[in-house]
């Protein structure tokens, strides 16, 4: 395969095979476009870089699931997914460790060093099933990528054929440009970009309809677009990178040690009097990863060790003189690098909304809050639904692709206010970067670390008002139907991940979290609260009438027939040994509807329900499950209960194909209309020819 | 690999490669042994066959755990075990779909079928973390075990060259034997077997210690040592096979339908009027499991179809009649199989401990309650143990080896008697076999299944009193520590599996299932629940200073320096980073220590514990995360609580290495001084050269 060359054409082009870009070629591969991948390195990573994996992240790579390429006897299933077990987020939570809890270590009166807080990685007010984070080094997580994108190139309609996993290496880019549309090919593809092989150095030019810089803090793509000189686009270009560095130095390392520190098991930060900082992690194989900062006293004066001086042989002396009284002796060591402190934004993500750029690209900071990574993973898996929305012509480019850079750069501004005061007050220095005279202020960091956590889990990357996002502010707030938004009492909130919840699935029977029972597919997940059935049948009825209704969203919101919402999901999910019964429906592969019923599901049938609710058998659920979030033991409906929801009303609650909220609206004609606004607010009317 | 021919000399023979021969390989291998495994099968299963795993085999399979041979950076770690997330238990459930609920479906006044009742495949009061049963085609379980048998294989120190997975095929058993002792060899190999080539007919003499026949309800090996012509070992050789068929013939298909059957996700027990029952269960793959009752109306008589007449196309008619008037068109059929009900058992086990019986050579009956494969795996898992012990030269073999056939026939039997009554009441019959003049009783019937779903989940397979079990009726309850047992209040209860719990490990910080915190490695697991230190810490500090004496158990049973209790984990499970600490204490890799402390883990350090409690420093636990099923919410200590451990005196619950209670003692001096008499009860004292 290593012969393989890249063709001329592509849906996308995706430039660096770290995380941000792994994740492009996941999504975007899930979602049935043929992707040019390339990388400059010629192999993957095998050691160090980032490695923390946040609650959040945890979950959206559940939510991505794991495809089985297994043959299945008598032949393929139709309308059955190939999602199966494990997928990504198994493979890595098999090989790394958990960190549970974070220990804060400082001097004290009485002894140079002792434990001085603790505190959970994930408190409890955070409502996610994967309270930890999950630590093991970043080639470890680029291999569960490409092990998983792999697999779905095998179930691709077209697959054009690339090596292993999709990736190109190495291979540099060399330019790139979004071309003035002048034939068709450039209407549909006018990006055109330059690669170079790096040992042949034999070129190609490829066109594309889109192009996504994840090269990198040095990114080349952004070098491109933004103009300058080589190495210089940080100032000078149409793109500048916003922010500022410090003269902080911090080492990092993966070793094996031995010491008598009682919590080398644990995520640390320790502070010593006089000698610095450091923050160690438990990783797989026993490995710590140590960030240790490089200073050194002289004459009374700290002074720091410049990141040209700083050797491994510094770094380990350091770590020895900050662990005392402790023992610390190191042994094999797997990974050292070095890093200078300082927060970078890209003042904008793209020029052009065919260029875009995600990732580290876009946003750098120091690693030891453990966000980079994960915040440009999802950067892209954000991207790439809206991409898929409006490749296929359903999604209305001009609302959808400036959403990215809205909601994400909230986020990346949101990490480095964060970053910048917390790596400054971690070094020992006031926000001016300048050093604080009494050291590190323990109690103020602490409490910062704390006060923080719903943000680092990954939980609280909330999304403003936008089109997406039904929020007080969005213009369709002001809207015909605005009262039906935001019922009162209900705790979930667009802009917001929709929190976990167990329900019983009424066609098997089966305990799921409801959470995770559509896998990302590109659709929209509409939730239908049901509530109490005594109440709420005949809302549910003309609910379910105006579906199939011509003037439904459902029905507006059409692509071509044929045109999948992704590889994984058939039409609908629907887990169906009847499909010989007869009925007038027609799948739309952009929506798919789960009905919860607050009633106990032994008092009513599948079939009971209004068509078109029980066609989606397999997302039909009974709300009967314990939940020890929700304090009365014996309420009949928790998970209504948990989220706020009436049960003599009800609610419908949309959830984007990224797992966030996007609009919650009562159960009621003014609520289905509302949602006919939602939808009208981003995505084309059919009849509309797509782009496909 | 086709082309390695069989060694002269094993540790073990095991004869036959489905589910009890494989987790026979499976323990043996993991304990260090070389095994020939043999199987008249050209190849695995590929369809059908046995499909359910029930909860405590889930529970054991996790407990089994899976091994990594990815290389480790920087080399192997000292102490660190392999033993990696994964294994057979996750890979079958990843396959398998799951039963959380079974339905009933009878004829009613005025409806010809309709669900009269419903009950959990595993109701709320059975403890256990996989409540539901897990289905799949044998082939996938048969699978998961062959993947695992390899992986271990490569951890073994000196292994034999065999094809992969280790079983020779096709190989048939054409002779055993057990040999008078008259040499070397056959004072420690005493067993010849000789086995045949299924192609070549080329035949091989083979030495062993023991052998196991785990070849079936016609097990050769059975015939071999009981004597008696070809096929009649049944009746007329030293061993017979106790109890009697019927003239009940059921079909049994895994089949793709189309039906507008409401449940047929689920476990159904259905009964028509008067055209028999049938039982449906989900599978994988979108498959459905059939079982059909074959027998027609004949002139008003009921009239069984014989077996040689029961084609495929007759159980399909026979099961579409059964489901009026619910439609049922079949698709692609993966397997079929007719059956004759009846129950038969084994007279013995085994004849001199050397060639012993297991699964389905000691026990048949029906497959309708789903036990059959279950029982049989844990026969095996259940010997294994003993068999481990028992070579090494640390188990007495008079005590340990009768004990299998003691502990296992109880189950066997228990099994046989709840199987014979519920399919026979299933098929419309009386315990005489005689048909009922009102066909099923509905309500008998139902009431039957609820009340033997603890037997039928694996949870309820009781050990009764022996060396192994301290239970009243055992010799050591008549001892000088006899009130030191089983202290009042406490609900975990020898002879039974311990049941689960969340704690946090405090090396860690990670929240861990307490029970899984061992994987199966031949250790017995001293668990001390040490309650309120305020309390007890004399009590753990005279019980450390014991443990170290050598009159304790840990000092007189110890085997050669050198031999390991398994492959799978060092002399000790520590997770230790600072192993040149001094101490003196050396690890017995047949005894391993959980301290459980009721105190909150945050008022005190793992250093604060005796030594040697400490060293054992990643299997000391704080008891402090939510249960449900402890009502006090606000429980100090929720897992000391739901066992019933008094605080202010803590206990000491010995785990066998089956994860079986063997012992609970008073966490006192005549609580260690009885765990002294209970463990010299079966095993031998040092120094004891290893028979290895």
């Amino acid at each position: 395969m290593a012969s393989v060359d890249p063709q001329k054409v592509y849906d996308v082009v995706v430039v660096g095979g770290g995380p941000a870009g792994l994740m492009a070629s996941l999504c975007l591969t899930t979602y049935g476009f043929n992707i040019l991948h390339i990388d400059e390195r010629p192999h993957p990573t095998t050691a160090g870089r980032a490695d923390g994996i946040q609650p959040r992240t945890i979950e959206v790579l559940r939510n991505i699931g794991g495809v089985s390429n297994a043959p299945v006897p008598g032949g393929p299933i139709a309308g059955l997914s190939p999602i199966a077990g494990g997928g990504v987020a198994k493979k890595m939570i098999s090989k790394g460790v958990r960190v549970y809890e974070v220990a804060f270590w400082d001097p004290t009166a009485d002894q140079k060093l002792a434990r001085t807080s603790r505190a959970p990685s994930c408190p409890e007010f955070i409502d996610v099933v994967d309270n930890y984070t999950l630590l093991l080094h970043q080639g470890l997580i680029e291999e569960a990528f490409l092990d998983e994108i792999e697999a779905r190139r095998n179930l691709l309609r077209d697959p054009i054929p690339t090596p292993r996993s999709g990736i190109f290496r190495p291979y540099t880019l060399r330019d790139c440009r979004t071309l003035p549309s002048s034939d068709l090919l450039s209407s549909t593809h006018p990006v055109e970009c330059v690669i170079e092989h790096g040992d042949s150095k034999a070129k190609h030019t490829i066109r594309s309809r889109y192009l996504l810089g994840c090269d990198g803090a040095k990114s080349h793509v952004r070098r491109c677009i933004s103009g300058g000189e080589e190495g210089d686009g940080e100032w000078k270009g149409l793109i500048t990178m916003q922010g500022e560095a410090t003269d902080i130095v911090w080492g990092v390392l993966d070793a094996r040690v031995k010491t008598n520190f009682p919590d080398i098991k644990y995520k640390c930060l320790i502070h010593s009097k006089s000698e610095g900082s450091i923050m160690i992690i438990p990783r797989e194989a026993n490995l710590v990863r140590f960030y240790v900062q490089l200073q050194s006293t002289e004459g009374g004066q700290i002074v720091s060790i410049t990141r040209d001086k700083a050797t491994l042989d510094i770094c380990i002396a350091r770590a020895k003189k900050i662990f005392e009284p402790f023992e610390l002796e190191f042994g094999y060591v797997d990974w050292f690098s070095v890093y200078q402190i300082g927060q970078r934004i890209a003042s904008q993500y793209t020029l052009d909304h065919r260029i875009i750029l995600g990732g580290d690209a876009t946003h750098t900071h120091s690693p030891q809050a453990g966000q980079g990574m994960n915040i440009s993973m999802l950067d892209m898996y954000s991207l790439a639904w809206k991409l898929n929305l409006v490749i296929k012509g359903l999604g209305k480019p001009e609302i959808l692709l400036p959403s990215y850079e809205h909601e994400r750069r909230g986020v990346a501004e949101e990490l480095l206010k964060f970053d910048g005061a917390y790596s400054r007050l971690f070094s020992g220095r006031g926000p001016d970067a300048k050093h604080l005279p009494g050291g590190v202020d323990a109690e103020k960091f602490i409490e910062m670390f704390k006060q923080n956590a719903f943000f680092t889990s990954g939980c609280g990357a909330i999304y403003f008002a936008n089109e997406l996002n039904a929020l007080p502010g969005a213009k369709l707030l002001d809207g015909r139907h605005r009262r039906a938004f935001n019922p009162p009492g209900v705790k979930l909130v667009a802009g917001q991940r929709m929190t976990p919840g167990h329900v019983t699935r009424v066609a098997d029977g089966n305990n799921v979290r409801l959470q995770q029972e559509v896998k990302m597919n590109g659709a929209f997940r509409i939730h239908i609260f049901a509530g109490d059935l005594r109440w709420t049948r005949p809302a549910l009825e003309a609910f379910a009438a105006f579906i199939d209704s011509p003037d439904s969203f459902f029905e507006r919101h059409r692509v071509s027939p044929g045109v999948p919402s992704s590889i994984v999901d058939g039409p609908a999910a629907v887990m169906n040994h009847d499909d010989h019964a007869k009925h007038t429906h027609t799948f739309n592969p952009f929506f798919t509807f789960l009905t919860i019923v607050g009633t106990h599901w032994y008092e009513w049938e599948i079939a009971d329900l209004p068509s078109p609710l029980r066609l989606y058998r397999s997302q039909v659920y009974g709300d009967a499950l314990f939940d020890h979030r929700v304090a009365e033991a014996d309420t009949n409906a928790p998970l209504h209960r948990k989220f706020g929801i009436d049960m003599q009303k009800g609610a419908i609650v949309v959830v984007r194909p990224d797992s966030y909220v996007g609009a919650i609206v009562d159960l009621s004609e003014d609520g289905w209309l509302g949602l006919n606004d939602y939808f009208a607010g981003f995505l084309n009317v059919a009849p509309m020819k797509a782009k496909m």
